[in-house]
């Protein structure tokens, strides 16, 4: 068995506005607390956490990569408090296309992965939420991961967590931790937000950490995200949360707990391969 | 969009004996109490509900197919009463090995599906519980369904719920109820018993059941069943649950909520089968 190396995870529940000064400042402040206050060795931002999250605002607030002010601060942020970033997501526009992409950063201030959303948010519960973020946003198609001295990270964004098949790729691809940015609602956060969470880490025998932005309780017209940031492990225990308000979540993360679950309850040695298909991608 | 017949499902969380005859007159008291009082049209029965779960007595109450007491008892039963019957599970030989067995038995008596448990229970959660089924059982290889007026069925015993795989080539099947009888333990019971019912019934779009005994706490050094037994649909939420003494559940099944679900997040036609393997089996 391995020595694995524990660390320190931080999740920033932020609250984003309309104003992109505001917000990458906002996310400047509570990043650099995640490493000061609490030796953070990784920290995570919310889903599009430098703009507001409206279909229609995204041609504004879309930036592109080659001149990313957004992505240039998150590297600057990254190598001046070293340490590894995942990015939340932003709008990014590439030719007449939009992403919503999350870009991680390692300790050098270098993007090791670039995650554009696999699986656009597109739900209609009459009368509840209808959202249909494929009316502006082009989809990803790629399964994103990248190492760390920790362990190999796996990312998705938000509605990604709804298929069961993109985390159990990802799983295939050796990942010990699986990172949701996201910003789920108040109709199917309540019974789906933490449920998801704890069967992708179960059944996957990982760690899963989400972090969304705070609800907006002063402008109830705007979208309200659930909130209820949090970190699972791979028993299926929620190890950290933090409400529906801002602020920095703190977890100390301790990776012998996959190996120890992996032999206690060694469901990934007992697949029946000659009953069902087992994923290879 | 097809016209759904809803019915009506029991669930009977009885006590188990080292008796098997006063096992099978509760089976029956219980299963006709669901019918005559509940209107059920399809009972369940608990993993093991005629004999005591405990590996060294299995020899000892393990029957034949062929001069089964308690398949003819089921099949009575179900034909007595006009309904469906899963059966639970039983202790089977065959030649000179031994299964976990589910009889499936439709309302003219006679056996529809049979389902050898696929995963054995074979774990060690040191100091906790430690448990090994694969000591004398040996496993079945075949993923159970079987049709009725009202869906399709699919059948797992108590383990086989904890590998995705199983619920969702039971799914490609086109299932549209799974149903677990099982004996999870007061270890794994609180974290994971409705966390995995919950989230095959999301993730897979269907309803799922499970049927346990109930705590044994007249002997409290036999094994202690979870019980909890309950009914999940769709959407992910608890229809019905009861707690961990013995009784009879009822639930209202409205199957058109398969359909309501798929058409408000269809993330069945949102796979994205060029980023990732989907399973066939």
């Amino acid at each position: 068995m391995n020595i694995r190396k524990n660390f320190i995870l931080s999740l920033c529940q932020m609250k984003t506005t309309s104003n992109k000064e505001t917000n990458l400042k906002r996310a400047e402040e509570l990043v650099t607390s995640s490493v000061k206050l609490f030796k953070s060795n990784v920290v995570v931002l919310p889903e599009f956490f430098n703009s507001p999250y409206d279909m229609k605002q995204v041609p504004t607030y879309a930036e592109v990569e080659s001149e990313s002010t957004t992505l240039g601060f998150l590297k600057n942020l990254a190598k001046s408090l070293d340490v590894y970033l995942v990015g939340g997501s932003i709008p990014e526009k590439e030719n007449n296309n939009y992403f919503n992409t999350c870009y991680c950063i390692d300790r050098s201030g270098q993007v090791v992965a670039k995650h554009r959303k696999v699986h656009l948010f597109d739900i209609d519960i009459p009368g509840k939420i209808t959202y249909k973020e494929s009316s502006i946003l082009k989809a990803g198609n790629q399964l994103t991961v990248f190492d760390t001295e920790y362990c190999k990270f796996g990312i998705g964004i938000c509605y990604d967590i709804r298929f069961p098949e993109y985390s159990q790729s990802l799983k295939n691809k050796g990942v010990d931790f699986l990172v949701f940015p996201g910003a789920f609602n108040t109709v199917t956060g309540p019974l789906h937000w933490e449920l998801l969470q704890r069967g992708r880490a179960l059944d996957n025998n990982c760690f899963v950490a989400t972090c969304s932005p705070c609800r907006n309780t002063e402008d109830p017209n705007s979208y309200q995200a659930w909130g209820n940031s949090m970190v699972v492990d791979p028993f299926g225990k929620v190890v950290s949360s933090i409400g529906y308000e801002e602020g920095v979540l703190q977890s100390n993360i301790n990776l012998s707990l996959i190996d120890d679950i992996a032999q206690q309850i060694p469901t990934f040695k007992q697949k029946r391969e000659d009953v069902y298909e087992l994923k290879k991608i």
